[in-house]
């Protein structure tokens, strides 16, 4: 079975300015993994709506799942959700059951129903066809539209919204992945070996990686695929590589 | 004076794999908006001939300067260094001064010049009309063709290529920040306030970012723009809308 596909939008000018160190692509990278949805993608846009529309449209047709984040609180600078109804072509209209849940929680409110005010009103407001994700952090929902799963930018509400949103998912089988370090050998003396090994086994994806730690220097080599039995003989035939060069290996990644 | 602008390219499938926390992202955006020269976009791609290429050549088209980090050592799946030869449709060939530099590092190593191997030798072949970019810390360099600058993907040696690399880029004037933030005002209690302002300084870009921190929650407001007295304006009004609200302000971003 072939995996589904994601690619990820990141929509803030915050993560652009370097004003907020983005979180999301990361969490999204290893949870997507897990699930067999592969991102394939990311992509950092600003908050302008013809680059959200051209962006959504260009990217939903290219990959099986698309997920945003940011953009879909009440501030002018919010602006993703009725960006996603003109990509889809459709009205951005108050969503019934996510009005009922805001009004009935403001009605609660100190300022009661007036606090459900027009801003807050527009997080109400979602591209019609639009089926809501949870956010069982502060209420305000996120939605899927098509292939496209809208979530918020705070890192810990867009992780409790993905945790209500995965498991609707249909995923492939999950990314199985297996690894070795050495300290002992350079990036530039393995490369031909390493190379001989990629080509025996076509279907994984081996990937090289030089790290610095407080422990030492040296490189780590990961084999990624949905076969575990092969992901593990190819990083045995890597052990054995490095040991013919005289390097000392671990098994697994190196310690952060 | 416009500002010119900047698009990132980050090569690899370990950050989207999760495999690695991106930290090139941030430090470009800010080391960018400091010179001038502000991010529009990144891309986050996977090591894959086609997507590279063509990927290179949608942005390079579009924005002013196109950074890269990624895929610039010596093994098989660093490869974005052909890929920009083949996106600018010239030739892939040895440059002279890196392979001079490279060739005489080696040398004088414990192997001699048996360690200036062909997976090494890659690292000093460029395409045809690349101007080095110095590499500090590991010695083979980055390079610019175009208005296309190759980086390497590991932070530390990206940085050292950045801090040779910017000082030779033609900005614009530097992006201008003020800020304020509170913890006694919801987004949606001062979004109607804060969007009549943003309208009375179409050139600032106002942002409104809640806050989560140890202590205690809130919302900032961001002001960025060339004009220092403008940000600090639109600033002030914001200060006063909150405390026309009865919430009080701190000058600033919140601490950490």
């Amino acid at each position: 079975m072939q995996n589904p596909t994601a690619c990820l939008l990141v929509i803030g000018n915050e993560v652009l300015s370097g004003r907020t160190q983005d979180a999301n692509i990361n969490f999204l990278a290893k949870g997507l993994g897990a699930i067999g949805i592969p991102l394939r993608e990311v992509r950092v846009i600003p908050d302008v709506p013809e680059t959200i529309i051209g962006t959504l449209n260009e990217v939903r047709a290219r990959f099986d799942h698309v997920f945003t984040t940011g953009g879909i609180g009440p501030t002018h600078d919010d602006i993703t959700s009725e960006c996603v109804a003109a990509a889809f072509g459709v009205p951005w209209e108050p969503h019934p059951e996510a009005w009922a849940r805001m009004e009935a929680h403001y009605a609660k409110t100190e300022q009661g129903i007036a606090a459900f005010n027009p801003a807050r009103q527009r997080m109400a407001t979602m591209p019609r066809g639009a089926t809501l994700i949870d956010n069982a952090v502060s209420l305000a929902p996120g939605f899927t539209i098509g292939n496209v799963h809208v979530m918020a930018g705070v890192p810990r509400i867009m992780q409790a919204m993905f945790a209500v949103l995965a498991p609707t998912l249909a995923g492939g089988p999950p990314i199985q992945s297996r690894a070795v370090h050495s300290s002992g050998a350079a990036e530039g003396t393995i490369a031909e070996g390493l190379a001989a090994i990629q080509q025996r086994y076509p279907e994984l994806d081996i990937g090289s990686y030089p790290y610095y730690r407080a422990g030492g220097q040296g490189v780590a080599i990961v084999a990624k695929g949905n076969d575990a039995a092969r992901c593990e003989k190819a990083i045995d035939e890597v052990t054995i590589l490095f040991n013919s060069l005289g390097a000392e290996t671990v098994a697994g990644e190196p310690a952060m």
